[in-house]
């Protein structure tokens, strides 16, 4: 019996994270090469730190890479079928910081296309709208501007096509049914996308580092196939575990059900209601058995929560994790310190985001890496 | 038992056309349609007139849309997979005439990217060299520079991706299966070009007209299932019968045997070579055989080519065949009524070729309709 379930298009359950990385034959990310990052980076991140990113594909080769003056870049995505939550956003404010880090180029593809196809009801204007609002959150993240490019794929697909094609024609059906769970109903949109999912990782001749959720990594299982017959390299990547959804630690914060998540455009009275009526407790029933018995913060989604990204502090998060276990911070004083790290990571994501605004044709298209993406035409 | 067969991918066997209409579902061009179209276009092209063109979907409702002044628009298409020979030429010619007389748009798409993607081992550079040699040879046909749009699929891929995706989502594998023999082997590549080759049929809001081969037929029943739905017209469609090989009428003329075929860069002397050598013949064993029984033209390949196309005057051509049948015309006569008919063709091609170096990109970039067709993305 599966406990849990993890594909592309499916995460439920209590994951177990070893045995994950078992079944997808990654590797964690041990000490070694901690060490080796906190060399290089000075200090670690916290989603590293905590462990939030905790497997890998060949970041070990990434480093060495790096050390050898090869360098790398980065790819990251986002497909815009909707407004953005924070679990969207998690990687990317990683994939940030290991810019700044490693001073490497980024790409960042918007995945129109593939949302198009992917709802046989959806409008393009509602896709593209969606594509413009994310692509302000994300350049709110705080990319470098001569070093990232943003593009949708349907405006960049004339340059990539060739190479696509170069792709495409390495990748049959049966390879696309066994890695994607395509069917005889799957529409011939939807199987061509994998070809622009991969292109990317052959933007640069250099190797590439993805990072993202554990259950995408099988989609670049097809680009590790093909990379080196097409003469680049497997991609590397560095793997998240899942930001719980509000209601409970099991699986993850979903865009389909809007009250599991935290929206970027959810204002302070929002983001305290939410957290207050639906985060998943790990206290007593009552105040009394509580400070009797304690609260369990493994269960205690704002506890997690603030582990994962919003209390950076240790000592202070230790603090929070022996006051709620043994009784004497309350659920509503726990969830209070969530809503006031949340609410203020938002205040400055829309400030961010506001001055983005300016920035976005950079990225997009007259920043030093944009330009010099538009002038060619992949072969 | 079929005697023959005839599907997108394969025609081989002695064809019965009849049976072909009953199959695949279309209707013949009877004299009511001949009649109709005699009399918007005062006479007839030898290619209708000798019924070489003989089966049609819609042409009646094209014709009816003409009357009504709501106009039509054509599309045909080459797969730049090598040189072009007499056979890739026919549909082009046929498509001239029709424009001259109707006065209406044209679409010519090179599919570079089915051709890249269908062999596995074709190189970029040599499938662009070819696609800019077959522009070549199709822009020496005559077609109106201000009313004609002939574009590669690379090329041209942003500003119909949209709307291609749009048709994608409509069409799933086991319908391609069925409609182009896709299975488990087929690359994705190959897999979304059936949306790439049905977004030319909604380049306008006015219904389509396509001449073609009749094998082609199947393509655009894809494209008959779904135009309805997104708001277009079912594509209209005029069916050619397949040029014969020169060694024989069965089948047609094939590119992958180079010697069944008369290039368009065939010089005089091998036009002679290739058809005293090798173009089947309907005469006796012994000049004294043929002069006594006489030859036969339904299997003789030179007096069919001569009837399809290289003989446009009836009586001419009846005293020929008279004379053949009669064995006083002897094969090598024969022949070389056809090889004289074929090298003034092709001096005249090879004329015309060489000015249309001028005006490729007014039928690519800069002529009215094409400029028209850049200008805007399709949704």
């Amino acid at each position: 019996m599966e406990e849990f379930t993890v594909t592309p298009w499916e995460v439920s359950g209590q994951i177990n994270y070893d045995k994950l990385i078992q079944q997808f034959g990654t590797k964690r990310i041990d000490d070694g090469i901690r060490e080796k990052l906190k060399r290089i980076c000075v200090d670690l991140h916290v989603l590293l730190k905590r462990q939030f990113f905790f497997s890998h594909r060949d970041l070990d080769l990434v480093l060495q890479d790096y050390e050898q003056k090869k360098d790398f870049f980065l790819y990251t995505g986002r497909g815009p079928s909707g407004e953005m939550h924070l679990g969207h956003l998690i990687p990317m404010i990683f994939t940030k910081w290991l810019q700044d880090k490693f001073n490497v180029n980024l790409y960042i593809e918007i995945t129109d296309d593939e949302k198009f196809v992917f709802k046989r009801d959806a409008k393009w204007e509602d896709v593209q709208k969606y594509a413009n609002q994310n692509i302000l959150d994300i350049a709110a993240v705080g990319f470098d501007p001569d070093k990232t490019f943003i593009f949708k794929d349907s405006e960049y697909i004339k340059n990539a096509y060739p190479l696509m094609l170069k792709i495409a024609r390495k990748i049959n059906y049966s390879t696309t049914k066994a890695v994607f769970g395509f069917n005889e109903q799957s529409n011939i949109g939807l199987m061509f996308y994998p070809a622009y999912q991969a292109v990317v990782t052959f933007f640069e001749k250099k190797r590439c580092l993805i990072p993202c959720a554990i259950d995408q990594d099988p989609y670049w299982r097809i680009q590790r196939d093909i990379a080196e017959d097409l003469g680049y390299n497997k991609t590397a990547a560095i793997h998240s575990k899942f930001l719980p959804p509000l209601q409970g630690i099991q699986g993850k914060m979903s865009s389909s059900q809007a009250e599991t998540a935290i929206w970027l455009n959810d204002d302070d009275k929002t983001v305290k209601n939410k957290i207050m009526k639906y985060a998943f407790s790990g206290g007593q029933a009552t105040i009394e058995d509580h400070k009797r018995l304690g609260g369990r913060t493994e269960v205690d989604v704002a506890y997690q929560w603030l582990s994962i990204l919003f209390e950076e502090n240790n000592k202070k998060l230790m603090q929070i994790h022996d006051d709620y276990e043994s009784g004497k911070l309350l659920t509503g004083e726990l969830k209070q310190i969530l809503v006031d790290k949340i609410n203020a990571f938002l205040k400055e994501h829309r400030e961010q985001r506001k001055k983005a605004e300016k920035l976005v044709d950079r990225f997009m298209y007259s920043g030093k890496l944009a330009k010099e993406m538009w002038g060619k035409v992949l072969v």
